[in-house]
């Protein structure tokens, strides 16, 4: 030690230097000492003892290598957050549970194919303990590298494709279909429109699956159309479908059923009075919107919490689950009880 | 050096260690030697060769500490997000501007005491390499934090309170709330009532400033109402005032326009017919609007890359600025040229 320019407190890096070991083993030894062999614990406990090292809290964070925070991970580009209202409840609810385990939401979208390769640097490297994987679509390679590079992830809705295996926090997608075709039915509706999500999602493919099993012999695969979730898709499918052909619309999500019944009042066609229109999610805008959408709730603010307790048990070393929770018929003017 | 159980590349740590100083001061000396002693430096260049030190990329990164991401730190809650179509546009030319720079964009909101506390810590532990500041209010002891813990950071609006001096980018508020109010003048309006923002930010405290100054003499006081730049701020904003008593309405934002016009509308009074309503910002809202509104159009894409080049800058060492960008009057339907 040739200048000593300022006081400085031993760090895990000098414990390492002394004990002539990588900084890794050392914190492996500081852990518990797992995969450290006998004589790398002694030079580390001898370097310990030489250099004054004492772990703080600060140094104990290094050691873990936490950094306490979780990525909101969103499969698509920022501005879409914006679109589509479930985004906002599951954001806010996921901040709420967060905060109350004193960790940090960070938000990340990665839409463009340069923006997913710097988010996965950025994981990679450490700056997020965790990933909470948000509207993810089948396939997506992103998706296997994030797996790959060894991130703790929980997925939203039941992953699809060959990364099926990792855990995930969904609604009964199928049943909870079921439920909203059969109420519709119930109603003295027969022949019912279904405006599904995209076919890559499991909103859109498993609401789908329980819609056409409820219908049975009554379902008519030409009063299904795919949209994409938004208001814009939900006006564009009703418009493609044979005017006076239907006399309900089961939409996927609650933003579609608005463009839905926007487009059918654009045409002359009364919403509940000549049409039943019911959506799926039960985002603020059901309530909210004139007339008011029956729906199925999701329980969001639980979505919420149970995503983050799973990751943070992911993270802790836990191997996560498929943990699938209940829906609840919601009914409002768009399609009253008969 | 006791045991040698595999062969480890010298890192700056171990520099550090044989030179006696901190690793900030070889990270210093690595980076070009801004603030270091003529002894620090010579000790430090000794350490190197003896410890056989090169740095290598990686160890360039550590050296720098990048984490090659910036945070888009909003200082209200995520939630808030969605309730202001400004901040859509902001995020999305930020983003933009970062992925095109190699840099990953990270959103933080910090809108309770905790999530405060949370995200100091994340920013301190170097997770991100610069803060975008967005939506700060006038001595909001959090900002000092921010800026005290010597992260790099640069403010959307001119910041107001003691932490004036740092850099920002902002529009010309102060003129641009002129130009506006003189055109609703040239308009042959003469009572003009305003609504403004919260006056603790400075689109609220400077459009009122140029509103008043530019009225001169037909300045009335009774026709003033503070509201939080939101819609049902500015239905409730005009509510309050006197039926009748203007013939003109300025709101310091388009979201708080909208609220103002649905509002009349529904007392009967016709925009622009009996009352003309001007906004701020041409947010999507603006042209989308019926009547679409006539507005202050913010340079979106400009703030949003400026933003990310000024960061970037005051990141690699440079001091910042205080940049002040045009706007430009769109005229629409909500209060047409006369």
């Amino acid at each position: 030690m040739s200048v000593e320019k300022r006081p400085r407190k031993p760090t895990i890096r000098d414990v390492a230097v002394v004990a002539g070991v990588s900084y890794g083993t050392v914190s492996r030894v500081l852990n518990g000492g797992k995969w450290v062999s006998e004589d790398a614990r002694e030079a580390v406990e001898t370097a310990i003892r030489q250099t004054g090292y004492t772990a703080n809290h600060h140094a104990r964070s290094l050691a873990t290598g936490r950094s306490n925070s979780v990525a909101f991970l969103l499969t698509e580009q920022h501005h879409l957050l914006f679109e589509d209202p479930t985004y906002s409840l599951l954001l806010r609810y996921s901040a709420q549970a967060l905060t109350a385990r004193g960790q940090t939401l960070v938000l990340l979208a990665a839409g463009t194919a340069d923006e997913k390769q710097g988010i996965l640097r950025y994981v990679e490297g450490g700056h997020v303990d965790g990933v909470m994987l948000v509207s993810s679509h089948e396939s997506d390679p992103f998706v296997s590298s994030l797996l790959g590079a060894g991130v703790p992830t929980v997925c939203v809705g039941l992953p699809l494709g060959p990364d099926h295996e990792f855990p995930s926090v969904s609604v009964d997608e199928y049943g909870s279909a079921r439920e909203m075709t059969r109420y519709l039915l119930s109603g003295g509706s027969t022949r019912i429109a279904h405006i599904a999500g995209p076919q890559d999602t499991p909103g859109g493919r498993f609401r789908l699956k329980g819609f056409r099993d409820e219908m049975g012999e009554l379902f008519d695969e030409s009063l299904v159309v795919v949209g994409d979730f938004s208001r814009a898709s939900g006006a564009a499918a009703v418009a493609s479908l044979q005017p006076g052909s239907f006399d309900a619309v089961f939409a996927a999500s609650d933003s579609m059923a608005v463009g839905v019944i926007q487009r059918l009042q654009r045409a002359g066609v009364r919403v509940p009075e000549d049409v039943v229109v019911a959506g799926f999610d039960d985002s603020g805008l059901a309530a909210d919107f004139e007339p008011a959408l029956t729906t199925m709730r999701q329980p969001w603010e639980r979505i919420g919490s149970e995503m983050v307790a799973m990751l943070l048990d992911v993270i802790d070393g836990g191997t996560g689950k498929t943990l699938t929770l209940p829906t609840e018929l919601v009914v409002r003017e768009s399609a009253p009880r008969a």
